[in-house]
């Protein structure tokens, strides 16, 4: 075998392959650790495992770490493993012995999930934020464009009448239950993992409601087994959220992409949001909705990609979950960029006036007749060949306009409700 | 071509085709058909489509019909569509003319997504009875077998000492964090469709919130787009609460098997749970489990199945959809069936004692036994020193027991605070 | 604990949850258990474990059984757990004590993998029949409607000329892909699994190359842990297979119902192959079409299911496997059927004439005037600038002809060679 | 929404977002992009598009590009968005007006799938090497193991004998059906797009049999649609078949660390290739091969997300295409590491001996025992009661032997026959 022997020494590929890019995935957990071990600081000192004035100077480094890395001052170089190697390397730097003892009564099992929680509370924070950002600005447009109708489709065939009020309105409800999700994982990755240790807690008398308190997580992990099984069941829950608002995404940006084509002709976009062909004058290629969609089907895989990581391993750590990282890491940038592109287009797309009224639209309001006949009075059968042989003999007259009342109807879209659906939910 | 000449009819084949097993899997929304038309035909008697009398005639119809789905007199023969047709079929032959009526103002579409939308919300909370019921029964072993160790693993090497108590535990806690899934799950699928018609709601007027307040919901799906794009997300919400119950399941179910194998024995099983051989008297294969197992890895395959088929379909309705119910009715049978089993077979499972008089098991005790010298005050170099040499020299004697006393430890479980939890959580 | 109490005993609801649907899965294997065990029995008379008589009892018997099986005269009632229990007890009450030597030297498991082998053995040939019927299909109606211009898409924007021709063709070669993927699913289960018992081997001296030849395998699958290990994979292979198949029909099943859709209207569809509306004369609903693409998207899932299912587990049987059954067996004749429809589909597939007559269709021969001013030896600056003003003045006019040429071109589409490249892989 | 109004103009947002990581990944394409525009500038001066000098000049500057990149100086600056852009640059610099003819009778899109068909080939390739690097490594360990005995089991209960020999032996035989299926693989990319422009082909009388010769492709891909189509399949395929051998190399990881594990302890590593614990001595963490499952496992995710990107869309180009190679050129990196990193562990995998000495493998030979006395003429029912009797009265004494001889039996392994199958199938 000499595959060992290109001059590249067999630690390197062993270290390359183990270490892979924690370095730079790391880097979105840097905040985290700094505000992890302030607090277990803290916890130290409190139960005497470190004097008071240890902890005072420990947690005053590590707000002068924490500030570098906020201000862009931080970096993990090749010869750190990871995140916590530098960090610790830092205190040792700046504190000499006490610096040493920030490892006391912890593992870099529960650091790391301590890490990975309040990343992930932060970023659904965030990702929730987006969101509403989103469905207000859908609602608003469904306000302004509610009298501008569309043809509705079954099957990819046109059906009933639509209208750009409720379509835009369609995605911002589906946007609460989405929001429901984030909740949800919200809630499960909101308890301290801090304590656990390598998964089996630890025979220091170290107090968990303490760190708990000073995090800010409303509930412990108490059983550390449990602790450790969440990771990677942290991360799915997220991803199922991500997932779902993903799907939200997709297909938005897929009737978009429909509505753009000139055989719909629905919507417009201005030329910053397509690009275009040199010779072909009527190419409007809609570049960020398709990228839109496209990430977002990605984004889709990674509950799977979740699942088949840490799927039949029995309980405890595995090495394999530190793989976790490189999926959610970039799916949660992927989908705020995705979240802000929506916001965008949906902000610059523009809905074209007057398309019912091309002939093949005529049919949409056939139902309509029919069930205006009905109310009147008319036995449904006798209503029914009334409209069928208007239509036989071209004398059906399209009423292009609809008498919709009902909650959620084209007249009545019930914004303020939506509104306060929403509201009650965030 | 001769695919089409073997005997069977075209229209047969494409029958075969579209009907698909749809006859068996309406059964399970028959009782949520007539639930939904006993509300819909009060609205039609509210808003004046039909007299009251017809409604009442209506409902008592379909009181008889509940009481036949209940009590197992009904089916759906072969000559009928679907539930929808046979509940029509038979109200017609029982009221005539008035029976014809209770379609008016409906559709197909809102009429299937109420019935799932029910069948969902009952399902759900069926599966949160299951679940809350291995919640009870894993505290209750946990309390029982607090005091039997065990050696806990990371990277399935030996590593620190663990017990029953804090194992059967590890698994309760997990399901609280499943059961805050199934919670937004009910919380997505407790939204009225019924009046969004074929998607784009009725020239009818309708009352929705009357027809929402009759069937229980807590609230309406306002946008009928928004109503008919639920069809998807609600089963695949679903299923991603499923598939977060049966990854619990899944992993219990390998540690049990591991723990079976005659290399951990940790735990074993009554004969009537296990199959044996007529030639192997070592032999006491944990089918159960490993049954419990495969089934609920396939349940985390659903979700990844409902997404393939809604996928890049832009809004509106299509058939693709009606193969939802094949995904979604099995797997929830399965997981109420893997919940039961789960039960039975933690009930059944006999914890061994005395595991770790193994000679294998002594170095569980070395970071204990370190942390203590820690503790009485000795610095940590010196401690290490001690206790590494004590190991070289053979000296080294194991606690076997541990001092762990905070919040969550093997001395310090926690169970109320855990079933607290559950309970504010169910 | 009350789940227990029903009235359905324990033993039954173990008994339901461990059989499954085996019965009635199996019957898809009755006939390739009595083939294997023919060659199962003769084997044993080679090597002297039964007596030639004996054999030669045993080979009647399961002729028998077998053209009752092909006749349809061959039931597993619930008192039998499965097809090889059912067997084994016909051949003990045809041939008494003789009967039950069939099982001498062989175990469950290599006696299912054989069943299972030989089963895709054969289905992959059927699937690979009907492939070729597809791909005949589309080459004829691609020949036939060379001529019919189409437009052609990119980002779904108009983009260059197509066809018909084009179009049917591009579905052909793609299956061509398809049927490369089927070969090496075929040439994966082509291997005899039989003698590797249960996944160890045998002490008894039997002939695996006898029982090879006899059945028709092309190899042996010589070790028997490999032997073990195919079960799963096997049927992933299979299912990859499937699924490449699948997503050509899905894409297919996708452009036929947008171009059904009255927005594009470049096909149409016999009245016994849509559904309609009973007021909308408009609707032409694809549902065939619809199923098609959401049955092959469920296909899709299966290789995930099935890694789900033996993901993660160590080498040696697992009574997960059991499951493998639940998928591939219905997906198998899913995929059958909808090949099947797809032919139908197709055949009556009406397409629609002059549809580049709309006024909308004409930019997409402005790369072809384009081109032409360059082959003419105009500089492609000056013709770029020709045709721009040309279309700004609006004096383009569209050619609405092609002069391609090349290997695979409007104008040449090659159906000889694309039928070539299929026979020479098939 | 003050989304845009952080400090980053909205057009850098939007070259962000559609530019994605497409210059760190064009690197991988970079030196198929030059090769395939040689054989491209050689055919269009066969066709006259340019001169015999115009195409030697083209040729010679893409082979001082093509040194460049294979000598690592080349890069693609910040202000290119792509591979292509960025060779089209270096050859107008190099021969100004010449240089931009290359682009002439080509479109991007042909372009780009040219270079991808060129990629995948030769990193199939070589990833089929490394295959059977891995699968001549584990013959010889085979052979030199042969006489080692091991415990098999089913069920993860002890079962039956087994040897080193045979369990290396079962991954070798296991990585020929990987091989088929990446042969599959090559097969499908081994055919040529180029010519297909934008997926509707080129008005120009370009030869696309030159091309196909010129870059050594086994066939073209004659119809631009299907060639357009084969992006996605084409990954698709190729994904199938690393996620094929991923999953035997996960599964080869996770018996190395179940038999690592102190309860099995078949098996040890030497120090360089485990972590250690700094205070526990019996900790040697198999991190290596937890991270080739757990990699392996993450890359049988992607198929899913191809499917995922690519189902469901319309045939013609989408943009959402871009994102295939996020995926795909990360996974091939990942595998071959992966497949480097499990020769380096299986060359240095120490075997222990004497493993069934222990008492508790005793009955691994109870069959064994059984098989013998009927062999030896002994009626099956009898031998079952004596040796069950044996096993009652502590009088059954394990052979520890075994006489298996069987084709693919412990003592026949069949090296030579799974290395000819192998040779055959390459």
């Amino acid at each position: 075998m000499k595959l060992w022997e290109k001059g590249i020494g067999t630690d390197e590929k062993i270290s390359a392959f183990t270490v892979g890019n924690d370095r730079e995935l790391d880097l979105h957990l840097a905040k985290y650790d700094a505000i992890g071990s302030m607090a277990h600081a803290k916890m130290l000192a409190k139960i005497g495992l470190v004097s008071q004035k240890e902890a005072d100077d420990l947690v005053k480094a590590l707000e002068e770490i924490l500030s570098d890395i906020e201000n862009g001052n931080f970096a993990i170089e090749a010869y750190f493993e990871d995140v916590h190697s530098k960090i610790e390397f830092l205190l040792i730097e700046k504190l000499g012995e006490t610096g040493k003892k920030i490892h006391t009564a912890r593992s870099r099992n529960d650091q790391v999930l301590t890490d990975v929680h309040l990343y992930l509370k932060a970023e659904i924070s965030e990702i929730k934020k987006l969101v509403k950002s989103l469905f207000d600005l859908l609602l608003d447009r469904s306000e302004a464009t509610k009298n501008i109708l569309l043809p509705g489709y079954t099957h990819l065939q046109i059906a009933m009448p639509s209208s750009f009020g409720m379509w835009f309105a369609a995605y911002a409800e589906t946007l609460v239950d989405d929001m429901t999700l984030l909740n949800a994982a919200f809630k499960v990755v909101d308890q301290n993992p801090l304590g656990s240790a390598a998964g089996y807690g630890s025979s220091f008398a170290i107090e968990r409601t303490f760190t708990t308190n000073e995090l800010g997580f409303a509930d412990l992990k108490y059983n550390p087994i449990a602790a450790q099984m969440s990771r990677g069941k942290s991360e799915k829950m997220t991803a199922f959220a991500l997932s779902s608002v993903a799907a939200t995404l997709s297909k938005l940006s897929m009737d978009v992409c429909l509505y753009l084509s000139q055989n719909f002709n629905f919507v417009s976009l201005p030329t910053s949001l397509t690009t275009g062909s040199s010779i072909m004058p009527h190419k409007k290629n809609p570049d960020v909705f398709e990228l839109i969609r496209g990430k977002s089907n990605k984004i889709q895989a990674l509950p799977y990609e979740i699942t088949l990581l840490t799927n039949n391993l029995p309980s405890g750590y595995h090495r394999d979950f530190q793989l976790l990282k490189e999926g959610i890491f970039p799916a949660i940038e992927t989908l705020k960029s995705c979240l802000e592109m929506t916001v965008f287009g949906i902000e610059n797309l523009v809905v074209n006036q007057d398309i019912l009224s091309d002939k093949k639209y005529d049919y949409l309001f056939t139902v309509d007749a029919l069930n205006e006949l009905v109310s009147s009075g008319i036995p449904f059968r006798t209503a029914y060949r009334q409209v069928a042989s208007d239509i036989e003999n071209g004398k059906f007259v399209s009423p292009k306009a609809t008498k919709h009342t009902h909650e959620g109807s084209i007249n009545n879209l019930c914004l303020d409700k939506i509104a306060a659906k929403m509201e009650s939910g965030i």
